[in-house]
């Protein structure tokens, strides 16, 4: 019952400032905005579609970042795929960039050529760098 | 224990036109993305900030319409409010408009002068235009 | 587009003393498992089924309440009916009981006596008392 | 930036039969209660508590298990641990037991000694047998 992590692919995006919602009643919320987001491998390539992808993100009191993030993809095959995740990041000292950040995607499609896509769990670690660009490599758990 | 609705504020929004995920693992997904929101009342007026706002729609064989709404408001004087709620939609008969939508409100702020409303449950009723105009009214559970 | 609350049903539950996950990543948790619950209503009526019935309740730093329930029924007719929700209270002044709750139940189900139930957005008001005993008067929004 | 798995426990379960909601809103809803349930690891070893610990899982209309858990522990030494997690399962062929499951966990506790398991984004393999317990390994994403 080893888990094997294969490839899926990487992600490079370009963050927006943080909208501050601040200290609310499930921690300390930042909207970060994505302006842009690409997705490039073999199985899986495209460009983020539409303006609504950002992370809904939340500081704990205890230096906990939960991700929140919600985006859509357009395929340069041509198929809509919808992802959605949650994440963790170590933030006891502060959001100091870089900041490393582990995430756990699932995607949805409707797209015959992608069906798989939809019952595979990644998982993923990534880079947020000073100029609030973004780094991923995403792999599917087998 | 009867229940009293207080009126929080009306909504009139602007969506675009859906991206259509389609049929996938919870059901058809539609990301209606928000282009303009505006919050008129008393105690909340303000208006929309940032691109990330929208309905992460569900439509469900039964015919259901599952709203999962995100948008953030900067008020009139200044404070960042986000909204995030749920809702439910009859769609038996198609998604025709005009159409009728319910949804709960829940708020998160940091402003002191609106930690009320982290506490308040909403309440709402509100219709989808032809022109993908949407007006809501707003109301405080009490 | 005036909201009309229709009586759905009154609630009345047990509920068992909490388990303590305290303050962590999204605030304080609270699990408060349910031990018994009964719907009582012309169109809606039933008993919980399970054991796995429970509130996953969030205190925020601001003093908010944020309630996460899920609790399952079968109907006096016979039918399974899940039901999940959240709400607010006002903790502001600590957890003292008895507590005004709010919450903004919504249903599924698959009989087809109870689709109605399924687009329905409900709104509740309810007390926790000194006992952990809970009364509710739910309602549906139209 | 690659991705490293380091082993954080292995967890034993014991479900009860489904409780079968059927096609609603977001899918075909089975709520699989947990009856007991042990994390055994070197960095984690612990045992379920309370009764609200179970699975609610949704089966798409295109063949996708999501799996949606809470559970809580105690461990060995006296910490409580909430869990929480999706994950997905290919029920493409139907609902076969074995059944491979994929999960993506996260925790909350209080407790000093646990704070960095808060930060893990963990990732899950495991195995529902044919008498209803479930086997998983459960990694760190480092």
């Amino acid at each position: 019952m080893a888990i094997e992590l294969v490839p899926l692919c990487s992600v490079h995006a370009q963050l927006k400032p943080p909208i501050e919602v601040g200290a609310g009643p499930s921690g300390t919320r930042l909207i970060i905005e994505v302006a842009s987001a690409r997705l490039k491998g073999e199985r899986l390539a495209g460009e983020m579609v539409g303006t609504a992808g950002g992370d809904w993100v939340l500081v704990g009191p205890d230096g906990t970042g939960t991700l929140d993030v919600r985006v859509a993809f357009r395929t340069d095959d041509g198929a809509v795929v919808f992802v959605q995740y949650n994440g963790r990041a170590d933030v006891s000292q502060g959001i100091n960039l870089p900041l490393t950040v582990y995430v756990a995607p699932r995607f949805e499609t409707c797209d015959e050529r992608y069906l798989w896509l939809n019952r595979v769990q990644a998982i993923g670690k990534g880079t947020v760098h000073e100029d609030f660009s973004l780094d991923y490599e995403w792999y599917e758990a087998r």
